[in-house]
């Protein structure tokens, strides 16, 4: 059975995508994919994705550089999200961080606190507006 | 700033949470929560839901036992997604693997494979329905 028969994409044509880096287990990111930026990432060997803000396909690292290259595509029980093991160049994260879940609350959500150090500013990672 | 005034819930009124077992770092499973389960996650400690094909409030274990410990929870850059780390008991994954991700595909979506092993089959459980 083909790999995409068992993917269900949403009413949207969407499914996500979690992103791991392999080398580590730090969960970088979660986006969204249709089809095509599935396609390609496979075909590629390096990540894209759908933005659903700007409504526009895109790849990982385009802009900045911080590149995704893909090791293992991992599908759940009902095929409705991926998880993909990457290997990261650079932070993941546009706010500079290697992860964007950055800040995580380990006291029932009274407080958060940001729990990795900040490897670039967004301006060395894409200049100055 | 508040920990709730940091996420962005959907149209819905939903967010999809990544469950990750804390001391293995294995990515366990995604699901969705409303603000009535994520408060309710964080009161007790352990992980609820809200099930978008039941449309339905639910505690993972409620049925198995399988229930999640929770240790950490973090959100992303943009705030629209939640990363649990929780000590698992049993399988997560309701086919009884300990991860809902346990097909993936490492030669481009050519082919998948079973990557773990079956701990337990859905009969042992639930139960002979």
């Amino acid at each position: 059975m083909n790999f995409y028969d068992q993917l269900k994409f949403n009413s949207e044509g969407l499914i996500p995508a979690i992103v791991q880096e392999q080398s580590t287990g730090r969960v970088l990111m979660m986006a969204w994919m249709n089809r095509a930026s599935l396609e390609k990432t496979l075909e590629s060997g390096r990540t894209h994705f759908w933005s659903r803000s700007r409504q526009k396909f895109w790849m990982k690292g385009e802009s900045s550089g911080h590149v995704q290259q893909v090791k293992d595509v991992a599908f759940d029980c009902d095929g409705d999200t991926l998880l993909i093991q990457v290997e990261q160049s650079g932070p993941a994260c546009h706010e500079g961080f290697k992860s964007c879940f950055f800040r995580s609350s380990s006291d029932g959500g009274r407080t958060f606190r940001v729990t990795e150090p900040q490897l670039e500013t967004p301006e060395q990672m894409y200049g100055k507006k």
